[in-house]
C-alpha cells in the first residue's frame, strides 16, 4: 500500500486541540498525521489517521486499518533508526483525548523512566527549545520523506 | 486475510518463561498465541506473534505483519464486545520481556488505574481464581471461535 501517495481519500479533519497543543507538527503521510509530542525527554512521535470520529484502530474501515498499519511499519521503523533507541514504543491508549491517536515512541535503557512507559511516569515534560524542534523535525522529515 | 487457517507456517516456537508466569493460555490464532493475564483488575489478553527471535513490531516478515495486525484487530473487537468496555488499549511496549508481545487492554472509567494506563499504575495485581479464570477463559475462547 502506497505511504505518499494521493490515494486516499480524504473527507473534513480536525485535529484534536489537546493533540495540537501538545504537539509540533511534522507532516502528513496518505492516511495519517505524523505529530512530534513536544517533550524532548523522549523522541515521540504521534500519529493521527485524518479521519472523523475514530476513538478504536478498529473503528477504521478494513482498507484504513491497514494503511495505518503499513504507515506506523514504516515510520516506527524509520525513527528507530533515525533515534537509535534501544527499544520501540507503540502504542493506541486513548483514555484521556478521543480522537484515535498511535504512539510511536523511541526508548533508551538510560532514559529517566526505563523500563516503565512513558505515560504517569513521574518525569515532567519539557518543552523542546525552537532551534531543537526546527532542529529534529527536519530531520524526521528527511527521514520520512515528508 | 485468514484468522484460524493452518496457512502460517510456524517453526519452533517458545513462550517466553515471565509471559507464561503472568499469564493464562487462551490458545491459538494462525499466527499468535492469546494469553490472559492472570490479573482480575484488568481484562487483559497478550498476543504473542509464534515466531522466535522477534523484538519489534517491525522485525515480523511483511506477512507476518499483515496478520498479526489482522489478529489484533479481530481480538480487539471482540474483547471490547466481550467486556463490555470503555477503552481499548493496544500497546506493544517490551521493556521488559524482550518477546515481541502485543497487550490488548479492556479499560473502564471507573477502573482502578483510569484514565492512566494499567502499567505502572500503582495498582497491584490480583490473580483470578481457579473457577473465575476457567469461566473467563471459556467465555473468551467461544467469543473469539477458539
Amino acid at each position: 500500500m502506497s505511504i505518499r501517495s494521493s490515494s486516499v481519500s480524504l473527507g473534513n479533519f480536525t485535529l484534536h486541540p489537546q493533540l495540537a497543543a501538545d504537539c509540533l507538527p511534522v507532516g502528513d503521510f496518505a492516511l495519517c498525521r505524523v505529530l512530534l509530542m513536544n517533550n524532548r525527554n523522549f523522541p515521540w512521535l504521534v500519529l493521527v489517521p485524518k479521519r472523523e470520529g475514530l476513538r478504536e484502530l478498529f473503528d477504521l474501515s478494513s482498507e484504513d486499518y491497514a494503511q495505518t498499519m503499513t504507515e506506523i511499519r514504516r515510520i516506527a521503523e524509520t525513527f528507530r533508526v533515525l533515534t537509535n533507541a534501544d527499544k520501540m514504543n507503540i502504542a493506541a491508549l486513548g483514555n484521556i483525548v478521543p480522537q484515535l491517536h498511535i504512539h510511536v515512541i523511541a526508548r533508551y535503557e538510560n532514559d529517566d523512566a526505563w523500563p516503565n512507559p512513558v505515560w504517569n511516569s513521574g518525569v515532567a515534560a519539557s518543552a523542546y527549545s525552537a532551534e531543537e524542534s526546527r532542529s529534529f523535525i527536519t530531520k524526521i522529515r528527511a527521514a520520512l520523506g515528508l
